[in-house]
């Protein structure tokens, strides 16, 4: 059973963050998935230096650490604050093992309604932190969110975006694909091959349902929805994607739901099945 | 009163579809609006004949026919069905003295996940529509929706794809411009320049609401939400746009449960507040 799943990943997300993670990690790893990626909330009840004893001990790779905190700001104070969390967080990475930290950049802060802004603002935040996070041997992963984020979670949206901003700050800033935020975008395939494998730092999937019920807490468990993970699956190897496939359901209406052996049951059948492996 | 709202066009979904039309044009007229965008669905109790008339007698301009069924289709029958359906629109828009036809191009059809090949179908319908609205002086106006449309309502996301299409199909077609899809794009700028005065059929406002609490029916009021709608509209007009400004506000969870008299003067007074008459 475990070959089909060698490149399966479990976002702890998709568990609704209701059992303990050393339960998560043993569901996981007695099922045969390969890595894990946790949130950084998950540490005010496991520790890092105990979490990273679970994973190893399990044997689970960590794909990444979600995440950082929204880099955007109303004031000189906010900036600073965050840029003291964002450094921790680069520490729990590294504490971890987890090579990546996975940054979702912030819309726009109360009362400013200006995106360029708060791109730029996004830009400086990241070059800020980019000597804390090569001193630690992490790699910042600027992730795009879905469009319909814009205004409160990340005021960057496309993939395009994503690399103007790594072109800007530096090399070793890289992106997080993500299935449910770019399955739309006519120009996915063009961003792949601009960004290049080293700029690849990981490779989320889900599913977009319709109806689509809520605009955070209803994603599709992958096949439940309308994207083509195949097709995007086999575009993100072709960029040089060698990594696993991350699966990160937030599904406060469904799967947060059910039993964790269910909502874990499904996932395993529905990747195998899905074959992302063989490609 | 009337001088700050000579630019401004009421889109009759704003008011939810509770009262005649008649009413709404009265309403709307006696406050100084100066245009209206009707929906077809408000000619199965107002023939189109007697729509002009109250059009005309009140005053209104009509900015555009709201709107086009959707495009995409998963059956040669259903392609046929969808352009009869789409002339019957061209048809009312001419009866009705609109120059321009909303068109919303549709989704995915059940069981496709192919987004390229629901966009082929749409210039390829586009393009079977053009001598039909040719014959009647009557513009296509594709309308880019917002991308958590993408599966459901329009795989034409963006203006750049869109303006593809016009590119396509021909001169003749042009795009509808909506600040609620496209105030997230950094492209939309160059989308304008790109498009030119020519190609601007419509230009389309309201608010995103943070939180937004449904994907359809939670648009905000002009004022409630954090569009930079001034800033946006300046940048239509730097694009040659000297049509009207159209308030097309899809609100179940609040605007439809007010008063229609409520919600004209609150539109009213908003849009006299923002001054987008004076640019």
């Amino acid at each position: 059973m475990s070959a089909p799943l060698c490149k399966l990943a479990l976002n702890t997300a998709t568990l609704g963050f209701k059992q303990p993670l050393a339960a998560v990690v043993d569901a996981a790893a007695s099922r045969g998935i390969a890595g894990i990626a946790p949130w950084r909330r998950e540490f005010q009840d496991t520790p890092v230096s105990q979490a990273r004893r679970l994973f190893a001990d399990a044997g689970l790779a960590v794909t990444c650490l979600c995440r950082g905190s929204y880099l955007t700001f109303g004031s000189e104070l906010q900036r600073d604050a965050i840029l003291e969390d964002n450094r921790r967080a680069i520490d729990e990475a590294a504490a971890i093992g987890a090579p990546t930290l996975c940054m979702v950049v912030g819309g726009l802060p109360d009362g400013m309604t200006d995106l360029a802004r708060a791109r730029g603002q996004v830009a400086e935040q990241l070059a800020a932190l980019l000597p804390h996070a090569r001193a630690h041997d992490v790699r910042l992963a600027v992730e795009p969110l879905h469009p319909m984020y814009a205004a409160d979670r990340s005021c960057v949206s496309t993939l395009a975006q994503a690399l103007d901003i790594c072109d800007r700050v530096g090399p070793e800033l890289g992106v997080m694909i993500d299935a449910y935020h770019l399955w739309w975008d006519p120009d996915f395939a063009a961003g792949l091959a601009r960004a290049g494998a080293d700029r690849l730092l990981g490779w989320q999937i889900c599913d977009w349902q319709v109806p689509t019920r809520d605009l955070l807490q209803d994603r599709g468990m992958i096949g439940d929805g309308v994207i083509d993970l195949r097709r995007m699956h086999r575009q993100v190897l072709d960029a040089g994607w060698q990594g696993m496939v991350e699966v990160e359901i937030f599904s406060a209406l469904d799967w947060d739901q059910r039993p964790m052996a269910e909502t874990l049951d499904v996932l395993c059948a529905r990747f195998a099945r899905l074959a992302l492996t063989e490609d």
